[in-house]
């Protein structure tokens, strides 16, 4: 007779092959789609996920996991079978804790505020979006009803992308990120800007892209197991560990983002590309939270992308391809252009001096609104003065200011610190992987990467969601996360470029 | 209180969304899937496509199809509400009269005999497939017995794609065209052959591509709700009426089949966009059969895109884009040369005047192998046979013979027919369309199709699955099924091009 275990994973299977069809028609929605198709991929994306859904938390599966523990209570609570039924019973904790009504209005709700958030944008009309956020707001506050016993009310929001960090973790590390962040930015700013002009001219699309495929293969993207195409915004996706999509766009404004853009999201794919094989179609496949996540997208873009020896290989490369727009540009003129500094108004746009700034302004702006000490009408001016604060600069309107990101009309609240962690994470296995690794730069220089993907491979892209964040972080760097790596290599960069 | 109608057509939603899910998984693999994702896509599409047909054949969806039809008793048996439920109720029977347990041995045997046929084909060895192709027989004629009460066996089969078309309709048509046409094939054959060798230059694909694309526009293709993409083997596939796509390949032997590969699908995606809304998500979505379907593909590619007044518009604008290969060439020429008449050893490869005798060859092998009265070991002697008897040629191997075909190895026996039946019902349509808009071929002389697509619109395409197929032919040409004017139209264009 099979056991509960073997069963309850059999269950799961089905769940897993119901998200992968989501998520493929969601790619096909943003990548292959004509408009006409979108009503019917409405559909078929909305089916798809509530049956997931309500075959994953199916009063059977709770008693095949409660049934389970019984099987394997006298397991090692970290070998792969007890990890794997501990995850799965948490996320099925979780999902069935939040009654199904609450998830249908839910959905109504950010429906209709994406929309008003994307015209009030258009129209700087902060006004006719905060009805929409108000509400989004209330429910929120009401999800985190829906788990008694938190700290903390945003504790509860953050858990959902990085599973069991608290609001006093990320506190904690950012009390100590700011103020350094804050202190360096000003010392730049009184230094001579550096000239970036090369970077506006007109490159050509299809020698940038066919430049950013040669270097994503070069971090060992595996082409059989992945693609690449165009999209309004780019994002990676996971069809499970074998079909491992990302996407990139091309802007006549800043043509080099889609060389940054491509790399970035090499990154992610090289995790999902990464997660063990016995993960499949199981509660571990995927990433171990977005912060991780955004981890590999920031070392693969930044610490190796935006590094004096990444170019040092790649430079001579871009110039033989690009010999108009980078005649008699040298690689130290070339370097310190990908890595300007400048306080701006647009997250998106943000450098890597700047960047935190911008995450813990919203973070912060968050906390208050869940604990009520602010109201959706605080907010612009909230937004305004932290700006002037952090990054020296206030937003002439909305649109440029508080109304920039989509997150909070789509109900993510408790998600932009994960871009933060992600951040401080890159750092601290970059400087573990180097200690370990003496050789790291000269490799990187010679444009080999193998060494440190089967590092990344085997201290975090393996284990998928075996386990949480901060363990994971442990497990590889010897510490959970911590803040001081990060400051350290934006001081050591930063300070050489700019002569601090 | 929701009606059980009602409930039934909220039920059936959801089975609709996951066959386009489905459907949308198998355009992908065949389309953008990186090879390392087969697995996974095949995981996806199984457990979608199972999901799909357990929600169908659930118990609760037979109770609701039962009291349905007592709240419909009393209504007109041709309105659409009453149509919907007795082609709900006719799928439901049929789709629950086949054992769970014998769809499981099926998929699992035509898998292996897939695979088995691609390595057969390759090496030229009958041998090596026969064991797996008298699997497949026997479970084909297992099968039939799941519908106890059929006068022929071979019934069951055809019902699958023919809904309503017995054994014996094709038969007393299939009697009738056979001797017709390959009198005509021999008179041909004693005519000077066609010179055709213009057609083997080569053409560029990308302007092909450019001309197929402003064909199918001038057709009434609707890229809002449709796109074309490249594939191995053409195909088109709709998610729903929304979402229709149509794939096209290059091949150097053969370039300009890209086009006419192209006009093929673009009559079964015209098909598809044209189906009423009202049908979206109901067991009356698509066409009417795969018969019907094949007629519209075949109108647009050769009754109008093989025809001498489609040339008349479109030649000069061909000739201004492929100035150098049909230099001097004229529209005579060209015309003939598209029209050649050529027996030949392959079906997909056939010409308009030899294409119906290679599937009424199979059509036979197959009666007589559920019959009976074949079996799979004298499968390559008596397909020899029939070839020389119809075509006058005789296939010097069997890998360009009788394991031409994947059909058979996927289990698809009863599906041939339906290519004939569509060149027939092509005709029939073409014929009536004619005697009702005399200006017919003067308005594609001028390159405008507006009238015959709206024409097969209202009597064809916005009845979806309402009507069984004699009944729809009926309805739209006054006859059901007849080969009268197939056998007009061949015997008038070729005795044209060939002065019999």
């Amino acid at each position: 007779m099979a056991s509960a275990f073997d069963t309850l994973n059999e269950r799961i299977r089905d769940v897993a092959d119901l998200r992968h069809a989501a998520d493929l028609v969601e790619w096909d929605e943003r990548v292959c789609m004509p408009n006409g198709g979108a009503p019917t991929h409405g559909e078929m994306q909305g089916t798809v996920r509530r049956l997931a859904h309500e075959k994953f938390t199916a009063a059977e599966v709770g008693d095949l996991l409660g049934r389970a523990q019984d099987e394997l209570r006298s397991a090692d609570p970290d070998a792969r079978d007890a990890r794997l039924l501990a995850v799965t019973a948490r996320d099925y904790r979780k999902a069935t804790q939040v009654p199904a009504a609450y998830v249908a209005e839910h959905a109504h709700v950010v429906s209709a505020a994406q929309h008003a958030w994307g015209d009030a944008r258009q129209a700087n009309d902060f006004a006719a979006f905060q009805p929409h956020l108000e509400k989004v707001i209330a429910l929120k506050r009401q999800y985190v009803g829906f788990f008694p016993g938190s700290v903390h009310p945003y504790d509860v929001l953050l858990d959902d992308y990085e599973p069991g960090m608290t609001t006093a973790d990320v506190q904690a590390v950012f009390d100590v990120v700011r103020p350094k962040q804050v202190a360096l930015l000003k010392a730049i700013a009184a230094r001579p800007a550096v000239d970036d002009a090369v970077l506006r001219q007109p490159f050509p699309e299809s020698t940038l892209l066919q430049f950013s495929v040669e270097v994503a293969s070069a971090f060992g993207f595996d082409w059989t197991r992945g693609r690449q195409d165009k999209s309004t915004h780019p994002f990676a996706t996971a069809i499970g560990c074998d079909d491992v999509r990302i996407t990139t766009r091309f802007m006549d404004r800043y043509p080099l983002s889609l060389l940054f853009g491509t790399l970035h999201e090499t990154g992610h794919a090289l995790y999902e590309q990464g997660v063990g094989r016995a993960h499949h179609r199981t509660q571990l496949e995927g990433g171990a939270s977005l912060g991780v996540h955004e981890s590999q997208s920031r070392l693969w873009e930044n610490l190796v992308g935006r590094s004096r020896p990444f170019w040092e290989h790649f430079y001579p490369l871009l110039q033989a391809r690009l010999p108009e727009p980078l005649r008699g540009v040298s690689l130290d003129h070339f370097y310190r252009a990908i890595n300007k500094v400048e306080p701006s108004l647009i997250r998106v746009e943000a450098d890597e001096a700047t960047y935190n700034l911008h995450v813990m302004l919203r973070v912060e702006l968050e906390i208050a609104l869940v604990e009520g000490r602010l109201d959706a009408a605080g907010l612009p001016a909230a937004w305004n003065r932290l700006m002037e604060e952090y990054l020296g600069v206030r937003p002439p309107d909305d649109a440029s200011g508080v109304l920039q990101d989509i997150h909070w009309s789509a109900g993510l609240l408790g998600y932009f610190a994960t871009y933060t962690l992600g951040n401080l994470i890159s750092a601290q296995l970059w400087e573990r992987f180097g200690a370990a690794h003496p050789a790291r730069d000269a490799d990187i220089g010679r444009g080999d990467f193998s060494t440190l993907l089967s590092w990344l491979r085997s201290e975090v892209h393996e284990h998928g969601r075996m386990f949480e964040p901060q363990e994971l972080v442990r497990r590889a760097t010897g510490s959970p996360v911590d803040p001081a790596p990060y400051l350290r290599y934006l001081e050591g960069k930063f300070g050489e470029i700019y002569g601090l």
